[in-house]
């Protein structure tokens, strides 16, 4: 029986269409025959002693030679930091120049492996350099919001295969951010609560859809997921922005994340996805009311002419059934 | 040089990234040598005599047999009329069954046609159908909104050769038209305007972005488009609903889209696009401030990370570039 529910955290509807559902199953894609890949290209600009195929980096952690992660300028930036801050109106059209930062994060030094099948002590070097990064241009000038996010395979945009993650920090706060700031401040007022906490009190005594927990988070599929599989990671301790994270939180949101890539590696053989790190706009405190989390967004169908018509997802797979077979994937 | 710019009629920001920018020649495929597609398919639910391969029809241009538009229930509904209407609040999770209308437009009776290649009269036969069905499902009980709208190609969301548009009713306004409304609300409380007539208005000033231009209609890139190629056909006269459409200007609609989405056929080489029609919830009045729209979303680059974080679209085509490009293609 078709149902839309409402997902309370984003203030959306979404219609989960189980006349054209699928089991979980089903959702694992034919792949087509992949040769083995190497753990080291060439022609890759972020394999080591490469190094130079890319521009200078700006954060690494390890030697210069030995290195664990890297942090570098995007060579095509969408945004870019040489550029003057500048608004211009003309009429109705408002611009401002494309000031901002556009970095790749390169996960590891080899070209061959993923977050899933890492060490916990290799995905906490990759969360500790998004921390360094984050804090770093949180202080620069013009900056408003940092967006932190994972392209992984062809449908998740990206065809490059060195393990890499990005940041854009951008001169405006995006819209959607904007408005979910509001909700999250509106819904505060009104209850006294902040939605994040609620959300995950309400799914942790719920159950069904949770998929992992921890002491210090909780990984769970939304009651109205956007997409089949999709994930949120959220920190139990109550933080309003990604920078807040502490040692030990990182070190146990290295093991979380690493286990849930990991099931939906084994489970759907390695599904393209993106992932995003949700967190406050720099300049806003929003102490009381926001919460960030980690969103996993599996690319198993695509959005076509009713998301693009309605702002409205149609998710195909049933949460609780997705929730319970990623559970059974041991890791 | 890069440049955020931001869309007065959706209230959004876009990043027009021209520093990973493309040539519009660039946004042509490489296709795969595809084998002519005949005009009739045996095992086509929606080819002449196969008319008992879909559920009975709700809708016919044309007798039985010789037909030239039809509709059908999808036979895989996201929604459907079925289902009692029901609402449901356990705590946080609330949701309604999934009451609605789920549709099939079949547009001609070829197999193997394309508006773009299409006569001024079959295009014709589509938007009236388009505008029937409108109306009569607008008089249903529950019904909220209803999205009409087109998936060409896998990277739109279909595989299905036929061609085809589809049409859901929905028992509760989607939050995004929901938003767009109350903004068009509130700029018509400001400025005593209506947001669509005064952003048509401001680009036919500004021509650069225009590609067709007729007595009733524009057709023209947004000055903040979200993707490449994206077209927005508006009617020159106020109008809230896509029902209000008369005669003459179905007429119209009928030849302006059919021209704009042959430009893009030969000028892209029959790219992948979606298309949806924006229209007024239905049991909203807002005759003064809300203007319909068919808004053309070409499917040349994929949303990754950075769009599912933050809502914000990187298009990598300059808007005036790409106005331009489709402007010189002669249909």
């Amino acid at each position: 029986m078709p149902e839309l529910r409402y997902n309370l955290l984003v203030r959306d509807w979404v219609i989960i269409a189980t006349g054209r559902a699928k089991r979980p199953h089903d959702f694992i894609k034919a792949k087509k025959e992949i040769p083995p890949i190497p753990e080291y290209r060439d022609n890759c600009p972020f394999c080591p002693r490469n190094e130079s195929l890319s521009p200078p980096e700006t954060f690494r952690l390890g030697d210069a030679k030995v290195w664990r992660t890297r942090v570098v300028p995007n060579k095509f930036p969408a945004l870019s930091s040489d550029e003057e801050i500048e608004r211009k109106t003309d009429g109705i059209f408002n611009s401002v120049s494309g000031f901002g930062v556009h970095e790749v994060i390169v996960e590891n030094p080899r070209h061959n492996t993923l977050i899933a099948l890492m060490s916990d002590k290799e995905v906490e070097d990759i969360i500790r350099t998004y921390k360094t990064r984050y804090l770093s241009l949180s202080g620069k000038e013009h900056i408003e919001a940092i967006i932190i996010f994972k392209n992984h395979g062809p449908a998740a945009g990206t065809s490059l295969e060195h393990p890499h993650s990005q940041l854009i920090a951008t001169p405006i706060v995006p819209p959607q951010i904007r408005s979910r700031l509001e909700h999250a401040t509106r819904y505060f007022d009104t209850t006294g609560k902040c939605v994040g906490c609620f959300v995950l009190e309400q799914e942790l005594k719920a159950k069904a859809r949770v998929v992992i927990e921890t002491d210090g988070f909780a990984v769970f599929m939304p009651y109205a997921s956007f997409v089949p599989f999709q994930m949120l990671v959220l920190p139990k301790r109550h933080m309003a922005s990604f920078a807040d994270i502490n040692d030990s939180e990182i070190f146990e949101l290295a093991s979380v994340l690493k286990i849930a890539l990991s099931k939906l590696y084994r489970g759907l053989d390695n599904p393209d996805f993106n992932y995003t790190i949700r967190s406050i706009p720099v300049h806003e405190n929003g102490e009381e009311y926001f919460h960030w989390y980690l969103s996993i967004l599996p690319r198993l169908t695509q959005p076509a002419g009713f998301e693009l018509g309605s702002g409205m997802f149609i998710n195909t797979a049933l949460p609780e059934e997705a929730a319970e077979f990623l559970r059974n994937i041991k890791c």
